[in-house]
């Protein structure tokens, strides 16, 4: 059976959400970080990353978001959570999810992992105080640009949505004002009220 | 016709290296960072975000490597550059060129590209101080666990040796020691020999 490890207020929620969606059999492990569990050498033979998510399947474990998912929609083509017959299709998919992992996740990484790319206190004040403006610019483009509305690809839901309402869930704590992106905002209100979004926020925060 | 949008000395190799590999007939477009031609008006309505690779098709504009690379794998299936048929391989090979762009670039750019991230010059010498410890435990990383040899998936060349070889142009200059990764800079002297690098370069640098 599948495997997702996770930890509440991560990432992994994305892969969560998408593997309720597909109604995929599935465990979960959490990972604890607040003991440092992920860098335990347990889950470095899991994933050498020390990171979630990871996914533990019958070929072997899987990594890094925007695979996973893809990895979730090809695998339960019959949830139609990628237009999988559609190779430019499928790669616009690709590019907002590589967007958010290289990008959206990285510019908003600087708040609390500073620590990854610099050492000085002051070096990493300095990045916190920039939260706002790179995470809102990445914010504003999503806005303006890349989400089509009513989901992010149109009219069909995707492996995108759930990406980005995981992400979304910072919007506030990186100083974004909510009021510069309404349609992201709504989004997320409308993502909040599905019933494999609640289930898999339950069972991370229950 | 394909057209791929690149600068000498980025990223867009990777996609230029593949559009070789499968034999794609296509034209480059170089844009002009002396002049800071990507966040002019002209480039930005081919691509908002003003950076490259962009890769514009009969069904429109493509952008991020690793949703180009696969792109171009899915178009020319013929040139086996992915394992289209197995999600797992094809998540394994989508989750390599994740991590290159999430992690490993993310961790360069630190170097040249800090004022994405900070504005204090401290804080942004800071970031360059980091880089070949950050960039050198992808490095390591990829030299110990994720490069299976002698190519990075295995015995299949794949869309995942050009991303390595086009970012591992910069490892010297990021401050990390190749002797620390053997294996990874004898992946870049065989990938350097293939025709269609050598082509793409001449062509980037000529």
């Amino acid at each position: 059976m599948i495997k997702l490890f996770y930890a509440p207020h991560t990432c992994s929620l994305a892969s969560h959400i998408a593997l309720e969606e597909v109604g995929a059999r599935y465990a979960t492990v959490r990972v604890d970080f607040a003991s440092n569990e992920q860098r335990g050498p347990e889950y470095l033979a899991v994933n050498p990353k020390g990171r979630v998510p990871a996914l533990a399947t019958d070929g072997g474990v899987l990594t890094e978001t925007p695979a996973m998912l893809a990895f979730i929609a090809q695998s339960f083509p019959q949830a139609r959570l990628a237009p999988l017959d559609d190779p430019f299709a499928f790669a616009q998919v690709q590019a907002f999810n590589s967007y958010l992992c290289s990008t959206l996740h990285v510019a908003h990484a600087h708040r609390m992992r500073g620590h990854r790319w610099a050492d000085h206190p002051m070096a990493i004040a300095e990045m916190q105080r920039k939260v706002p403006e790179s995470v809102g610019a990445c914010y504003d483009l999503i806005e303006r640009r890349m989400l089509a509305g009513p989901w992010v690809m149109g009219d069909a839901y995707t492996i995108c949505d759930p990406y980005l309402f995981t992400l979304a869930q910072w919007l506030e704590a990186d100083g974004v004002d909510p009021a510069r992106v309404p349609r992201v905002i709504d989004h997320r209100r409308r993502m909040a009220e599905r019933r494999p979004v609640r289930k898999a926020i339950a069972e991370e925060l229950g």
